[in-house]
Formats: C-alpha cells, structure tokens, sequence
C-alpha cells in the first residue's frame, strides 16, 4: 500500500477513528453514518471512482465504541476487504424496493445507545449520498433515534491534516506547479481553449497527476468575466488574458490554484490589476500562521486591494480549505474565526474586479505550520506569464 | 456554440423543458426543483466543474409553465447567463447563516399552485445536492406544499437520448475505442497499475477525451477478483487477467466499456469463461430491440452463462443505462419492465464467477434503433487483447 507514496498506513485509520470517537462523546452521538466519497475514503481509506455510479447508496458507520461496520452493495465486498475495515455487511444492490434500509434500521437499531443521537452528513459542505426518500424511511424506521448533524465533527477532523495527508497535497501542488511552469511554451494565439484544455491535460498526467477532476479554462479579450465555466469554443487571440484554474489529485488528495496568461500585450488597467491582487496574496500568505483567523486572512487581503481603490471580487470568500476535496471548510471570508492550527492547509485566493465587468483571480496553497506557514505551491510571478 | 459538436442549440433545450412540462401535469406536480450536477446540465446546459466544491448549494426551478428560474450563488451569475437560462436570482454564497433558504422559500411559495405539489430529486438513482438540515428547513417554510419525488420524471425523459445526444455518447465510445485499441502495444509485463493507468490517460487525452471520471485497473494472477478499485501499487506479470473499465467523457457524455488483456498465457479455465462471456455479450446486443426489456436482456446474457455451467456475477446487473452519468437507469436485471424504445442507449455487460474467486466482466455500448440496436463501441476480440 505504501510505495510511491500510495495509501495509508493501518494507524492513520485508527487515529482517525479514535478522533471521532473522543468528538462523538463531546457530542453527545452514539454513532455517526457516512456516506459520501471523500469521507469514506477518509475513514474507510477506500478509493475507488465508482462513486460516478448514482445507482448503489453505501453506508458506513462509525460506532463511538469498537470497529467500523460498512454496510454495502454486494458489488463493493471484495474491494473494501483490501482495507482496514473487516465489519462487512451486504446486501444485493440495486434491490429498488428495499435497496439497504431495512437492513441499515436494523444496524443503527442494533448499536449501542447512550445518548439515542445518530450523527450523518446533514449540514455545511455536506451531502447524504443517498436518496432522500430512503433517508426518510431509515429516519422513520428509527423510531426513538435522532438523527443530528455530524458534518461539524467531520469537518473538525477533516480541517487538520496529518503529515501524511500534507504529503500527498504537496505532491499535487508540485506536479501542478510543474505542469503550468512547462504550459508558457505550449500555447500559442489562435489556439481553441479545449485544445489548451487537452495539452495541459497531458502535461498533468505526464507529471504523475492521478486524476484531474476541476480545470476552468477561460480567456477575455484584456480580461475574463467569471472562473468557473470553460473551456468553450473559443481561439485564445492576442491581448486576452487566459486564465487556468486547476484541481489536480495525487493519492486523493487536491491542489487547487490558478494562473493568469497574459497573450501578446495587455493592456494598462490589467497589468496595474494584476499587481494589485499579487501583493494581496503576499498579503495572505503573510497572514497566514496559528492562531489568526480565515476572518483575519480576508481581511488582509481586502485591505491591500482597498487601498488600491478595489471594491472586492463576487465570488464570495478569498479562499478556503484544502484537502480530499477541492474545497473544504474553513472560508476566508468576514465572520469565520475558526482558528488557524498548524496542519490546516489553505488556499489564498483573492478576486478583484475591475474595467467593465472583468475580474482577476490569484490563488496559491499554504499549509499552516508552528510559526506561520509553507508555500506549497511554486510562487505565481509578479508579472503574468507570457503566451505569443 | 456548436463548433466541433460541442454545445446543443437553444430548441434542444426548449423540447427537454417542454417534455418536462407536459410530464408534470400528468404526474400532479407545479414544478420540479433541480440541485445535482448532471440534471443541471441537462435542463440548463450549464457545463462546469465547479460541483466539486461543496460548499455552495444550487437551484434551478422548472415551473410547469413558463420558463426556468435559476437560484444560485453570485459567483455563477455571469457563468449561467451564457446559457438559454434568462430568469437568474442570486445570493451572496457562502452564506452559513441562510444559505439560499429563505430565498428558495420564497421563489417556491410564489410558484403558481394548481397541486401544491413540488417535485425534487429524491428517489432512485438520485441525489438532493444541498445539505439535508436547509432542505428540511425549505420543506418547513413550504408550508401547504407537500414535496414529492420528481426522479422518475426525470429519468423518464433522460433516458430517451435525442440525435444530439447520441452523436455525443458515440464520439466518447469511439475516442475510448480507439485509445484501448492503441493499448496493447504500450503496455508490457512489470508495468505497475499506476503506470498503465497514466498510459492509458494519456491515449485518451490524446483521443480528443475531454474528462475520464471514471477508470478502474486492476490485474490479478489467472483473473481478478473484483472490478471497482484500482490502480493499485502492483506489477503486471506474466499469467496476469489485466480489466480495465472506463467512462470518459465528450461534451459531457459518457462512454462506459471495459477490456480484458492476458498478459503472456492464460490458463484454460479463463479462456474457457472469455467464451462463454463474450458469447453472452452477444446475446444480449442481439436481444436489444425496441419492446425488449432490460430484465429480457438479462435473461438472454444469463442463458447462455447457465448454459455453460455458470453461476453468474455479484455485480447485481447486467448493464444499464448510458448517458450525461456513467450508469442510468435502467438496470439489466430480472424486475426491470421499463420497455425499450428507440434512442435509450444502454450498456451490455454480462459478468460471471469461475474458478477460485475470481472474475470475468465484458462491456459494450448500444443505442436502441427502430428494428434493433447499433453498436457505438469498437466490439471487444473474441480472444484477449495479448500483452507481452
């Protein structure tokens, strides 16, 4: 499991699961459900990409006494045997008239209660993978039981990555930074975005990306008008901005920044932008260290990018957590104080907008260590790579 | 919008939310509310990544009459508005405190009422993509309006590809045909399952891929044990069964097959099985015609393995829908009556136990035509591709 730097060790589960042990007590939960990818694969360490399948729900449930018990398709046994998780239970899925509710009524029936609260994925940043109407039935099976939100135990465990998981988001941080230093003398005017898609799409995978879930490519004529939708049918022309964003994985684990290409010449505006929202991101990253807040690295962002004249980006907070997911809670944004700890890794991600209903969006990756914080990413230069 | 087949035209859109309309007068419902990624693209053609972040919930309103009103995050704003989709109201995301309740309560509630039924995704095969505890919190605010299960609306009109659609789940199954088809000669025993996987990645992008959500590798000594992890950390050697699944995709659309690879010799018993599969696999593309149905299809792979002696496969089905998700409904499976019709395509995929534990899946693509089917995959050999 653990050459080339694939997969976790037995005692990084049981740690995991000791955590959310000790959490649950404080919680007042018996037991929590999962059934999402990301938090299976953090609890379970199952990696599979099956999860693109809607068909099958898969349960797992974290007792806050004992071993984990998987209660799953018949389909998923022989896979989830190769993990730590030995507790398995099956059922014959897909079985649309009862696919796993009766079955999971009796388990979470059956588990030991203390305080007669289950805990599932019910809240921030969360989803219950399964249908609703099968959640309402095992909801109305449980007579006696409540059903709480545990998304807020998940995501106190998720927030702060051990050594091993900073490992995996560092090696996918450099095959990006890699990747897009190699991209400059690949493009060129006149190519088709999905073309600059398909060829920084075999750079990644030439630099040992495992998978490349999120890539928003898009380029504007001196500036782009939004981030998250592209790469459309378009020829990168001279005086565009061309910007990348990119969520590349290694062993499950996401890097998440973009860079900015200027085409031929930019205009003045731009490269006065650009310099602006660099300094902003120094700015974060100098903010970034234990005990500040996500509240506290917005706000030394906002003020570098005030004093330049900005009134703010649209997209809501100017960065975010990093991990299994492309983006995971904390946000930088005002009103989050959760306190910064080393081990949380985060995205530094200021927006600005400018001229006529254009933006400019940096971002880089930190994560926080016992005096302020690591660059995991290659430093973005001050002026915007140049594409001819 | 259209170059290089990507994109649909504005009336492609206009006949899905029409279908949409008719259905919900029939099924009593005075819309259908929309939260998940693939149900999104297909009713507003809203082709993004971005799902991969869960922190903002989505909403697309499908009145029963009228057109669609979106209700999103402010960051999707300009994004959405390059879609048919005009109606578009935002909110500040993220936003913990009310993270577009009130406002889907209010958008809801003035929703003209003839059933004081709303519809969303919560049944089979289905998703609500929006934490659970909001959407208790929006059915708690719809007083009066009872919420129903819209997925089999839905799939009823997913399921029927239009020409459009087809030409798209086509061009993925030939990118993915001819990118196995270039396989073999790359690969060669000692290559690790990473490797063969980066290999294969990097075929299909250079294929004309434009996304591979779905891979699975695996290899085992005389066959394999299970079809839905991997790559693992293990060289292929002489004597291996190597599987590979894939679902890449173009213009969102997938293609879903897999191949089986002998490296070097394989033993009689597996031979024997590659027969008896791929002879079913032939069954079930000569009984997929209009007015069969899935459990038919089933019925006709599963002859000719119990023919042979075979006790049949764990997966639970035989194949299944295809389309903007890597499995749709329906199921090949004994139960499954939905009839088929042309333009539904699905995939034929007899599975079958032998030997020790072991394993053997085939997998081809077909779209139903008005006397028969038409393949959209490259048919697998008879006989194994050969690695040496």
């Amino acid at each position: 499991m653990m050459a080339d730097g694939r997969g976790f060790e037995r005692s990084e589960f049981e740690s995991r699961m000791s955590r959310a042990q000790s959490e649950m007590t404080s919680r007042n939960l018996d037991a929590v459900v999962i059934t999402a990818p990301h938090n299976w694969r953090y609890f379970a360490g199952f990696a599979t990409q099956f999860w693109e399948s809607p068909t099958r729900p898969w349960f797992l449930i974290l007792p806050r006494d004992g071993e984990p018990i998987a209660v799953i398709p018949t389909i998923g046994e022989p896979g989830l045997a190769k993990t730590w998780v030995s507790d398995i239970r099956t059922w014959p899925a897909p079985q649309p008239q009862d696919d796993g509710v009766s079955l999971m009524a009796q388990v979470l029936g059956d588990c030991p209660r203390t305080y007669g609260r289950i805990g599932w994925e019910m809240g921030r940043e969360s989803i219950v993978r399964m249908p609703i109407a099968d959640f309402d039935r095992i909801r109305a099976a449980c007579a006696g039981l409540e059903f709480a939100d545990a998304s807020p135990l998940i995501w106190r465990l998720r927030m702060v990555k051990s050594q091993a998981e900073i490992s995996r988001i560092e090696r996918a941080c450099r095959i990006g930074s890699d990747a897009y230093a190699a991209l400059p003398a690949q493009l060129s005017a006149g190519m088709n975005e999905h073309d600059i898609a398909r060829i920084f799409r075999a750079e990644l995978t030439r630099q040992g990306a495992d998978a490349i879930p999120f890539m928003a490519v898009t380029a504007g004529a001196g500036g782009y008008d939004q981030i998250i939708v592209g790469p459309n049918d378009r020829d990168l022309a001279d005086g565009d901005v061309l910007f990348i964003d990119l969520g590349a994985t290694y062993d499950g684990y996401f890097c998440d920044f973009d860079r900015n290409f200027a085409c031929g010449r930019i205009d003045d505006d731009t490269s006065r932008t650009q310099d602006i929202v660099w300094r902003a991101t120094e700015a974060g990253i100098a903010a970034a260290r234990p005990g500040a807040t996500p509240a506290d690295l917005a706000a030394a962002m906002v003020s570098v990018m005030a004093d330049a004249g900005a009134s703010g980006g649209n997209v809501g907070r100017l960065g975010h957590g990093l991990g299994l997911q492309l983006t995971e809670p904390p946000s930088n944004m005002p009103g989050e104080e959760t306190v910064l700890e080393p081990g949380m890794v985060m995205t530094i991600e200021p927006g600005m907008d400018y001229g006529d209903g254009k933006m400019l969006v940096h971002e880089e990756n930190v994560v926080i260590t016992e005096d302020g914080c690591r660059l995991l990413t290659t430093r973005a230069p001050r002026e915007m790579w140049q594409i001819s």
